[in-house]
Order: C-alpha cells, then sequence, then structure tokens
C-alpha cells in the first residue's frame, strides 16, 4: 500500500505540520468545551449525547472526564483545595493540546472553583475555550442523586462535598447556560452543538 | 446548516462514543510511535517530516514535545529524578489519551531511563506503543551538537546531561530502530510511516 505514496516529487518542508492544516483535514475547528456544574447536574450524560451528535456529523470530539483523567494523568493527586486546582490545570493543558491538535474537546468535570476555569480559560487564545454551565439547583442534584453521594455528604461520610461543604461558584459570562431542569439531556447537547455549528468551529 | 442533522429519527444511545467509531470516521487506528534518543539523535526533525508524511496520506497525527509539554502541562516539573520520571510518566498519560482518541500521536523526548519508557508500554495495550530507538552515537551527536548543549555540558554549565553525566539506557527490544548516522531524516521517516502502514494503524 505504501507504494502510493512513494511520489518522488514530494518534498518535505521545515518544521511541523500547522494546526491549519490539521483542521482542514478534519474539517472542523480545535476547540474546548468546558463544561461545569454541580455533581448530577447532567454532564456526562450531555458529553456523551453531544459526542454521539458530533460523530454523526462526521466531527472528532474526544471528552475528558473522571473516568479516564482521575484514574490515569491524575492518580497522583487528591482533593485538597491545591491538588484540586491542580487537576484542573492539568485537565486545561490537555484540553488546550487536543484543541490545538483540532479536535472538539469535551470536558466534563465539576470544576467549582472560578479562578481555576478562568485560568483555563486565560492559557487559551479567544474563542478557544467554551464554558458551558450545566445549570441545576442543590435541591434538584440532591433528588437524582444517581450515585447516593449526597446523601453520604450529608451523613459526613464524604467530607469537602461540592454544594454541601465546598461551594461552587457559578461561571458569571459563560458561552452557554443550560438548565436540566428545564430541559432534557438531549435538548442541552443539540443547544451546544448548534452553538458550534453557528460559530463555524464545524467547518475548518 | 444545522438543520440537514436534525433528523428525527436518530436515538441517541446510552453511553459514550467507542474508540472504534472514532478510528472508523479517521480511518486509521490511534497508537503512540514514542522516540527515545540522545539530544541531537534527530527525533523533532524526524518526528516533523512523518507528520507531515502522515498528512500527505490524510491521517491525523500530533506530536508531543518539549516544546508543547514542558511549557504547559510539565511547567511545574524540573529536571530531578523524580521529576523527569514524572514527566515521562505525564507524557505516556496524554499520549494514551490521544491514541484512545483515535490520533496517531508521536513523542520526541529523549526518555533515557528503560524503566520510566517501559512504564509507558506497560500501561498501554499491546500494539498501541511503537518504540523508535533513533540512535546515534554520542560522538557524532556531540559533533552535530545544534544547539551548543554538549559544549555548555562539557564545560560544566548543564549538570545531569545525558550522555555526558547521566545515562542514556538504550531499548532492549524497540520496535524500531533507526541509526541517523547512516539515514537520513526522511528515510527514517519513511521507514517509520511503513512500519505503521504494513502493521495496519493506517485503516481503521
Amino acid at each position: 500500500m505504501s507504494t502510493q505514496v512513494k511520489a518522488t516529487n514530494v518534498t518535505w518542508h521545515e518544521g511541523s505540520v500547522s494546526r491549519a492544516e490539521r483542521e482542514q483535514l478534519l474539517g472542523q475547528k480545535g476547540v474546548t468545551v468546558w463544561m461545569t456544574g454541580l455533581s448530577a447536574a447532567g454532564k456526562s450524560t450531555i458529553a456523551c449525547i453531544l459526542e454521539q451528535m458530533l460523530l454523526h456529523r462526521r466531527k472528532h470530539a474526544y471528552r475528558l472526564d473522571g473516568d479516564n483523567i482521575r484514574m490515569g494523568l491524575n492518580k497522583n493527586l487528591g482533593f485538597s483545595a491545591e491538588d484540586r486546582a491542580e487537576n484542573i490545570r492539568r485537565v486545561g493543558e490537555v484540553a488546550k493540546l487536543f484543541t490545538d491538535a483540532g479536535v472538539i474537546a469535551i470536558t466534563s468535570f465539576i470544576s467549582p472553583y472560578r479562578k481555576d476555569r478562568d485560568a483555563v480559560r486565560a492559557n487559551m487564545q479567544p474563542g478557544e475555550f467554551i464554558e458551558a454551565y450545566i445549570k441545576v439547583s442543590l435541591d434538584a442534584a440532591e433528588k437524582r442523586d444517581p450515585k447516593g453521594l449526597y446523601k453520604k455528604a450529608r451523613a459526613g461520610q464524604i467530607k469537602g462535598f461540592t454544594g454541601i461543604d465546598d461551594p461552587y461558584e457559578a461561571p458569571e459570562k459563560p458561552e452557554i447556560v443550560i438548565d436540566t431542569e428545564t430541559m432534557t439531556a438531549e435538548a442541552a447537547a443539540r443547544r451546544i452543538l448548534d452553538y458550534l455549528d453557528q460559530h463555524g468551529y464545524l467547518e475548518a
């Protein structure tokens, strides 16, 4: 198969492939969709549906979440304030690499502190960081409680749980706000997809 | 534009897009090409040419190197033995994420210690980690010395420099060995490309 590219008239330039060339190949622009919100707000569900919708449009997306980060890159971090900040910093750096690679990176972390999220934004170029606030009242999140985490936090079995004994700082100027008490996960994912579409991210 | 996908007959399944679906979209398999070798062996040059050759084949590759890692994800690491190990561990974890995303990740780090490289390999599935030993004699590397680093290391201005006062442990069973004293960078990149091609990585 390799003979098909052994054309002798191809010359290789100095330096690396540009981001624009990668984006042209993929037919999209690299970007980070940063979801933030309370536990049980619906971030992961929305991220999974958005990923499927993007695939359906033949767009290359990749999710970064607790499953593939906390057990890997960040397995040497705990839950102190310092480690939480470092957790978000590293996720931000990895999202930046995926963005530079031309991929649509979708992150779903509670990321409760404004300054940590703002630091990720400041580390990227304008338009590369889209903050999607997945909004839910504490009351509603606690009623959902699919993993029983709020119950454990109320019982004191989990310390420093966001919303119970640790603050959640809502974004001040997020690009997208989705209230999951009034919108289905599918409609939420569609709204983010429409945002990407309308702002030119789904073409190179 | 979004109307084209507002087909009401599409349903979104539970869970996430699979790796196989991403690979199908990209027409390739996710893999990490891990280049290791002395400073001035030619790793970065080969990586850049390989990246261009892959783009020419319409394959999605991304390079991880000192430029985009040391100033970002790993900017809080120094050059102690412990920090060097953590540097390589994090690069390995990021390469694993890119591999899972279906991308051809190309890393170019000296990565002098066998146990650090072997740990990255052990953290991935068989076939996902391709070690490419970019071989050069210390003598030849020192004669090239494009950044004057060997000179500084000899003068004692850089401490712990690989090959001078810190060991380089050559791979024992690398998938690919390239001697850059007898092969051009273009031929080296072509050899790696041929390896990827012959082992089925350039198709889904």
